[in-house]
């Protein structure tokens, strides 16, 4: 039987929120090679003498490059004997996990994925907002608006039972708030921006489409400070409303 | 300040894929109202003593309806201290939590929601199934199957970079593939059904739309008794292909 090695979801940012079998397979890890959006202090599950890689890729800001990251894993798995990819999020939503699982596999290896809890629901959840309530809505969308292009050709119509989740989007939000008006988005529709998921500086930004079309350039320069941020458009926001407090 | 309900993600089966968080506080709960879909084995985390009150709803068979649940919780709250509703998944997605929190927040009680891990992510992990893989994606539509009709206007055009996470979808398979055939989905397009999610009865079944079309009534019949399951549509099946194994 070949090697395993561990491909684990970190969660949004609350070291709580990593799952018991995370935690159970940090506390045996001999690496870890962790991303720029785990919170460190995770890392203090670990024993002493883990070694503790930083191989967070951010936006501008690439410390290492997927290849390169994919070779890490592979050479430390050659030398160590319990190697963990630990990663933001969970593995395969928007995290380049499989192709990590690609390259483990090419190498000979067993990859094994240890789900968390995906930030893609759970930031919403941590500012009280549903991704569905039955009395507003039937699907929610998740999309990055990273390339905001195929944003474009992806989100074609309107539907007001359905929720979007724009993830990695904060510094394309100009444009994405055009695109959403153009294909038929009401101008009072709410538009949420989350940012910094879990952590204690968590701030949300609660608009209308209609308040951000008319927002000046250096609003949305600002905007991107706010990174990491989840965008969430969607009626469901009002749903927040109907309640007495 | 009032008192503190707890509405706890409880994940996709797997007891070990409970948050720490989740752990702590199901430790210290006086009565844990749980679901159809929560691992009975996942009570042994309580104290001996704690009341464990089955609140499951399952399609034609609701043990409870949601305003006695809703009710449950409150009047268990107003006699015990530390009182925990245990969601499947994750609190708002698909688990009408919200409808649990505005019932809570009228009560006058404050809840608290620990986000689980989602089936709608975790089960595709189970299975090595990418919901997003650069090569093929950019987005997933997570959608209820259970109204055909709202499933129909919601899902209006097809594109090749977004999968479809279709939940309690399996009891209208026949009427979903012909759905989307219509849509526009290619026939050719890989379609998996991902039944029992992370327990030890989890099943893959994959297939094209295209031979799910031609299928004899027999066939959907045999098929409900998959549930639950989850639909996933997409070419990031194809990803799986790639691998060298």
């Amino acid at each position: 039987m070949s090697k395993k090695i561990y491909l684990v979801g970190a969660g949004p940012g609350d070291i709580e929120l990593l799952t018991i079998k995370g935690l159970n397979i940090l506390k045996k890890a001999d690496v870890v090679l962790y991303d720029a959006l785990v919170n460190p202090k995770m890392l203090e599950f670990c024993k002493q003498d883990t070694l503790k890689i930083n191989v967070g890729k951010r936006k501008d800001y690439h410390l290492k490059k997927q290849e390169e990251i994919n070779e890490l894993i592979i050479n430390y798995a050659k030398e160590y004997e319990v190697v963990v990819r630990l990663k933001g999020g969970t593995p395969f939503v928007f995290g380049r996990g499989y192709e990590e699982v690609r390259a483990i596999k090419q190498a000979g290896y067993e990859p094994v994925v240890i789900s968390g809890v995906s930030s893609t629901t759970s930031v919403l959840e941590n500012f009280m907002i549903p991704s569905i309530d039955r009395e507003f809505s039937d699907a929610y969308r998740t999309i990055t608006g990273h390339d905001t292009q195929r944003f474009s050709e992806i989100i074609t119509a309107f539907h007001p039972r359905e929720n979007l989740v724009i993830m990695m989007g904060v510094h394309n939000l100009e444009k994405i708030v055009h695109t959403l008006l153009e294909k038929g988005f009401p101008s009072s529709m709410p538009i949420a921006i989350l940012s910094r998921g879990t952590t204690q500086n968590a701030q949300q930004l609660l608009f209308t489409l209609e308040e951000l079309k008319h927002k000046e350039k250096s609003f949305f320069e600002e905007a991107k400070k706010l990174t990491p941020a989840i965008i969430f458009v969607g009626e469901t926001l009002n749903a927040t409303k109907v309640l007495l407090c």
